[in-house]
This record gives structure tokens, sequence and C-alpha cells, in this order.
């Protein structure tokens, strides 16, 4: 990368955080709508900073809040990389627990405190700093660049995959990239490949007609609360597998690599487990912690109820009993085929005397990139060069819709390249982003143009 | 029985239905306050009503509602009967579903309809019409008899027991008659010389500290929804017998008279789980549907809560899954030592990573009389000669705490007598009493007092 760039970055480090406190004044919070007027502002900001950057930006409406789409198209025939953020916020609440006020961005021990700081607006900010760096020393990017920042994010993007689809010519791109994620550990840059996928589901089952007086009938008819539970501790075994048919068939194996990456990293389980408060780790029998949270899938429930859920006592036969369960995938398992097989396991296993109803709520396929692709290889190289270490390839266990909605709309995959740590207070308060992660994400996106372009393109 | 007694009955028999009809004017609705001066009313009606017959009589303060004790002690040396009944009432909600108002008594194919007709005004009151047979006739009774007519019956009794503590010396009785439950069907009369006790508890299983994303941590960390699944899945076996080590170690099996009796009873299986909207008779192997009823333990989950249970999917590993339990027993098991066996199996099952804590509800020993005692017979021979059918030998499934205090406190056995129909309405609009059954209820009662007087005394 151009001397030139490094040296821009450093000269105008202090107004990039100034420009970003400027941000996090507008409250952005979507889900409350007393917020709404600073919501258009927060998007406003975004849209003319872009302009002053030499970009072309537009606010596009939506049913709900407005898209600010911004694009330097200057590279003939090189990749375009699509950067994918959002604008929003998370409400402040409880305000008493921030030290600062939580729309006044502070500096204090090298960290900067604002909701927003690094959900999502920091980690945002970096691409466009990175951009400007660029248009404002080289002249020109290496390569394509196409924003999508969005406004809804913390309240379920409800209309984003809609605006994709409707935009999807314009939105046209090689890779998107999103930096909504976290550093693996403070000095451990990291690289998420892997995201799980998920179903849902609700199986009811149902015994008498109505609650029945448990002293009367009971022990003559079949109590669901009883089914329901025999049908669940049939749904694994003792060493934690999932018994449902052809569960495992489609799993892609964890390779010998990624199971060594995986046990090389810092991870403290007696720590991790006492954060929770859990007395042991427990899960599928042969494989570590990691291993279960990021590439094994799993089955859990959710929530349960039947019959009489107050205080006390109420001597009834329920005449129904519900389970949500929700399934993690991974790579290549299918959400359809599996809800269809669980759903098959459950009537199976339904005790005699009762009846039962299954219904389906949403599914996603797992995402994986794989870790030898050029893009995660590109993306390693600018990383190292920004933070002075390789990152390291790591999954998560959850799901980042928007990942899944690319790969449909685009087909495109997604780098999921996060500057913050997961100590940052995310949701929480006295949010933060550490002043020097904002400056490597910047330098780190800076470098990511020039190594992205090398990508040949598919 | 006295010649004068039967042409008592006979000649002030529509005197007695319009006495039951201005009683049952009254509404006694213990549960709702708006009704308190009537429940008082409805007291003063009974308790001025007995003196009338020439009993002692008065209202005995509670914190609740006040008790009406009357009694006639004129048989010095003869055995003691202790009637016990209620005058209150349940709410007659929903008011629409009423053919004719709850509170205006109305005879219609002689059947009298309004809310307390059978339980309990009716019931009380074919005791006290026989009562004053023989006081206005013969001019005395055969034995002893005491009253306590409680008005808080439909609301728990709270106060009852505090009641029979502080008045047992008062209240001392050879035997106690209660007649709220039902005939076995019509033309059937029946004597019920048996209830399940009942203990009942509530277990919550601990996870993690507080519901976790099942997506970042799900598959790690033991969930708790299904742990208490697995062990309520191991309660009872696939013959439907439970599990716990020692739990029918104590119990009195059936003998073969009284299998012999309830296989004679007229029972269609199918109408009973059509009208239960069950689609299997399920239960403990090797029994009867009245038997499992009856005369054999159970184990059953009431309720059962953990995670998320509103609309749609919440993707957590709940921190906590709670089932309220209850089992019915029989004698001789007790209820103490079963409980402590219950938590010990549960205890002992418990999947690795979750904790449980045990809550222990209130519990209370089955009754059983024994068929061959000469109370049993004493009034199956009365109700054989007013009702001209010998009664058959039933039990019922449910507990009535009122006979485990008369036993706790009184040191007597109960006379469970039922002169209505399971058909009544009990609870619901349109409750109403065979005027036919009413009537050989008093006169079932009026033999009744003669045949227990040649019951020796213990």
């Amino acid at each position: 990368m151009d001397g030139q760039i490094s040296a821009y970055l450093k000269t105008h480090a202090e107004r990039f955080l100034g420009e970003l406190k400027d941000w996090l004044r507008i409250p952005t919070v979507s889900a409350d709508p007393a917020f709404h007027a600073d919501v258009l502002r927060g998007a406003e900001f975004l849209r003319s900073h872009f302009e002053t950057l030499g970009m072309t930006s537009r606010l596009v409406e939506t049913p709900g809040n407005p898209v600010v789409v911004a694009e330097w198209m200057g590279a003939p025939g090189a990749p375009t990389a699509l950067v994918y953020g959002h604008y929003d916020v998370q409400p402040p609440d409880p305000l008493d627990l921030w030290t600062t006020p939580a729309f006044e961005p502070t500096v204090r021990d090298g960290k900067l405190f604002a909701r927003g700081a690094t959900d999502d607006k920091g980690q945002v900010f970096t691409h466009v700093k990175s951009v400007e760096a660029w248009l404002k020393t080289v002249g020109r990017l290496p390569i394509n660049v196409r924003f999508v920042v969005e406004g809804e994010e913390e309240v379920g993007s409800e209309n984003l995959e809609d605006f994709l689809r409707r935009h999807r010519e314009e939105l046209a791109c090689d890779i998107a990239v999103v930096s909504d994620t976290s550093q693996y550990a403070p000095g451990i840059p990291a690289i998420t490949y892997g995201l799980r996928g998920i179903f849902a589901c609700e199986v009811t089952v149902f015994g008498p007609r109505k609650d029945l007086h448990s002293g009367v009938f009971g022990g003559s008819v079949a109590n669901p609360a009883f089914g329901l539970a025999r049908m669940l501790a049939k749904l694994h075994d003792e060493a934690g597998r999932i018994q449902v048919p052809g569960f495992y068939d489609d799993v892609l194996p964890l390779t010998t690599e990624e199971r060594e990456q995986f046990a090389g990293l810092p991870f403290d389980e007696t720590a991790y487990l006492s954060e929770l408060g859990a007395s042991a780790a427990v899960g599928e029998a042969g494989y570590s912690t990691l291993e279960r949270r990021w590439a094994r899938p799993t089955c859990e429930v959710n929530g349960l109820f039947s019959g009489y859920t107050g205080v006390g006592t109420k001597t009834i036969v329920p005449a129904r009993a519900t389970a949500k369960i929700t399934c993690r995938l991974v790579a290549n398992q299918d959400p359809k085929k599996l809800v269809e097989a669980l759903e098959r396991f459950l009537r199976a296993n339904l005790p005699t005397g009762l009846t039962m109803e299954f219904h389906t709520d949403h599914g996603a396929p797992a995402f994986l990139f794989h870790p030898d692709s050029p893009y995660i290889e590109a993306a390693g190289t600018a990383i190292e060069r920004a933070f002075g270490a390789r990152p390291v390839l790591i999954r998560e266990g959850g799901s980042i819709p928007v990942v899944t909605t690319f790969r449909q709309v685009l087909g495109v995959d997604t780098l999921l390249l996060g500057w913050g740590q997961n100590t940052d207070n995310l949701h929480s308060p006295d949010e933060h982003f550490s002043v020097a992660d904002f400056q490597r994400g910047i330098h780190a996106s800076a470098e990511l143009w020039e190594c992205l372009a090398s990508v040949p393109r598919s």
C-alpha cells in the first residue's frame, strides 16, 4: 500500500475520531419511535459524508428506515466489494449504568465510550475512512466499492432482504465485507469464516380435550406433559448425539487442520463455565467446547409449557404440552430436510393416547467460507499488515441472517472482519471501542482494498 | 323404622322441597365478597331452622365465614354421628348458560334446578329433614346427632381444621357422615369407601446462570429443559409403573372381591374416553380403568415451564426448567416417605452440568374404610331400604381433605353417602338435584340413624 496512505491515516487520525464522535452524538435508536427524527439525521449524516469524499450517495426509502447507499465504481474490470453495516443502534437503557452519557462520546483509557461506538457505527466508519484515505491520496481505489448501511439491524432488518432484491442489479459485487463481529481476543485478530445455520419449530402434544382433575381421572389417560418429556428425552443419546435418523448425514466434518487451529486458540474453559454459571462442560462426546459451539449441530429446547404454571399446586392432568425447539446446523445440512426428519422422529416416538401438532418456523442454512479461499487469504494479509498479527480463523455458533441473504440474493460470500472485542459491551451500558482498534481497523480496511484487487474474479 | 316416620316424610314432602327452595334463594357464594351478607343470611337460615326442630344450634365465628353447629344429644349411651356439609355454593357464572336463574329454584322434569341444589344444600338438607321426621313423630332419635355445616368449602375450607381442633371435645363422635358425593349412576346408589391420598411437589432444574444465546453457547452447556425431560421420562416404565424405588412397597392391594366388585359395575370405557377426548385408555398395565382411577397410585405432571413461552421463537438455552408434580396415593402409602423417595430418585437422575431444587407442597394419606366395617353395613342397609337397591361399594380417585381431618382431629372414619348423580352439573350452569333423589336421601338418612344405633361402639 502506498506510503502516502499510511501517512494520511496518521495525520488525520484525530479528525477521524472527531467525525465518528459527531455521528455517535446522533441517537439513532431504531427500536423507539421517539428517536425517528434522529434516525433520519444519522442516515443523512452518513450520506452527505460519503459525498464529501467524492462518492455518489443516496438514501433509499423503505417501509421502515432508509438505507444509505454509496459507491465508488472507478476501477473497471477490478472486483467490487460491498460493505454492509448499520447506522442504527440499540436503546441506551438502563441509562444510570453508563459512566458517561450514551450519546456524549467520551475517550477514557484509550477507549471511546458511546452507544454505537463498536456496534456498528465505529466499525462501519473504518471502511468509510479507508476509502477517504485512498481517494484523497492516490485519487482512486484499487477496486470498486459499494456501501449498504441500513437503519433497522437492531430491530430485525425486516426490510433489508426486499431492498436487496429490488436493487440487486445496482448492488452487483464479488464479495461482501461486514465488520460487525469481534476479534478473538485482544491482540488476536480474527476472520470469522463459518456461521451455524438454524431451524426453529414447535411441537404440541395433546392429551384429553381439557385439563382434567388429576384425582378423578389421573392414571387412566395419557398425560401429554409426560409424553412430551419422553419424546424430548429420546432426542439425544447418553453421548449427546442427536438421535433423529440422518441428522448427521450431510455434516461437513471439521478437517484436521481446523481442529488443530481451534485447539491452538487460547481458551480458558474453567473461566468460560464460571462466567456462564454452568457447572460442567456438557455436549456431544468427542468434541471440544469450541468445536461444540462453532462447528457441531445442536438441538435445544428453548421453551416448554404445559398445564398450570402459577404459584402452588393445581391438581390436573393437562390437556396439552408444548416445546419450542431450535436446531443449530453446520455446513452442508439442509434445514428443510432436517426439520422434516425431526417431525418424523417426534411422531414416531409419540406415546399411545396422545396426538401432536408440529409447526415450522424460520430456517437458514449454515455459512462456511472455505478457509483456503483467496478472499480469506487476501483479508488475512490485510489484517496482518494492520494488526501486526496473522488473524486466526474462527467460526461463530450463531447465525448472521444477512450473510445468508447476500448468498441468496447477490450470490456472493461474506468476509466477516471484526475489529472490536467481545468485551466491548455491545447492547449494554458503557459500550466502547478501543481507539487503537478503530485505527487498526481503518488501516486494515485500506490494505484490504489492495489485497482484494488481486483476487481473481470468478 | 317406625311407620309414622315414613308417613311424615310423605305428608311433608312438598313442604321440605319448599324450605329447601327458600334456602337456595339465598346466594351464599363464598368466592365473591359481594355476597358476604347473603352468606351470613344463609348460615342464619340454617341455624334458626335447626332451632325450630328442637335442636340446640349456634353460629361459630371463624376468621372467615361462620360454621353452623347444631346437635341433638338425647340418646345417652348410643353412638353419636357427626353430619358434615357446607352451606356455601359455587359462583353461578356463566349466568347466561342457566335455563332458569341460578337463585330462583325451579322444578322441571322432576329435577330441582338451582345453584347449590345438590352441592351441598340439597344433600345437607336431607339429614336435617330426617332428624325433623324422627323428632316430630317418635319425639327422639335412636342416636345422638351433631351437625357441622361450614361456609367455606368452595374456597378451600381454610378455617375448618382450626375450627375442629378448637372444638374437638364438643364435637366428639363415633362416625362422620358426609353427603357431598354421588351415586354410581341412576338407580345404582353407592357408598364411597376409599379415597386416594396425594402429595404435591415442584422440581426446578438449573442450568446456566441466565438464559443464553443458543447460537453462541448452545451445544456446550447442559440444557435444563432437556435435563428435566430426561428425568421425567424415567419416572414410568413402558408398562406405566412408577420407577421410584419403594413406591409400591406399602400399597395395600385390591382384594379379589374388590376387583370383582369393580369389574361388575356398568362402565362404558368407550363413552368415558370419548367424553374426555382421550384417544386411548392408558395407564398402569394389569389394571382396569376404574382400578387405575380409584385404587392405584399415580404420578402426574400438572405443570411444566421453561425458557420462552410466548409467540414465535427465542433462541435461548434456558436457565431453568420446572415441573409441578402430584402423586395420588392409596392405602397404606405414606406421603412423607414417598415425597422423599421421589426427590432422591430425581436427584439420582439429574444429568451432569445441572443442579436442582425440590419443594414439597401439601400431602395427605389415602382414606380406606374396610368394606366389611359395621358402619358400611349399617349404611348399606339404610340405603337399600330407601333406594330399593343395595348400594355398590366404590372408591374415588380424588381426595376429600375433610375426611383426613376428621380422622386426624376427631379420630373417626367417615361414611361418604352421596344422594346425587355425577350428571347433576356440580359447579356448572343448570346444577340440579332429582326431587326423587332428594326424597330418597331423606328416607335413607332417617333409616341411617336407626341402623347406626345398632353398631357397637368401639
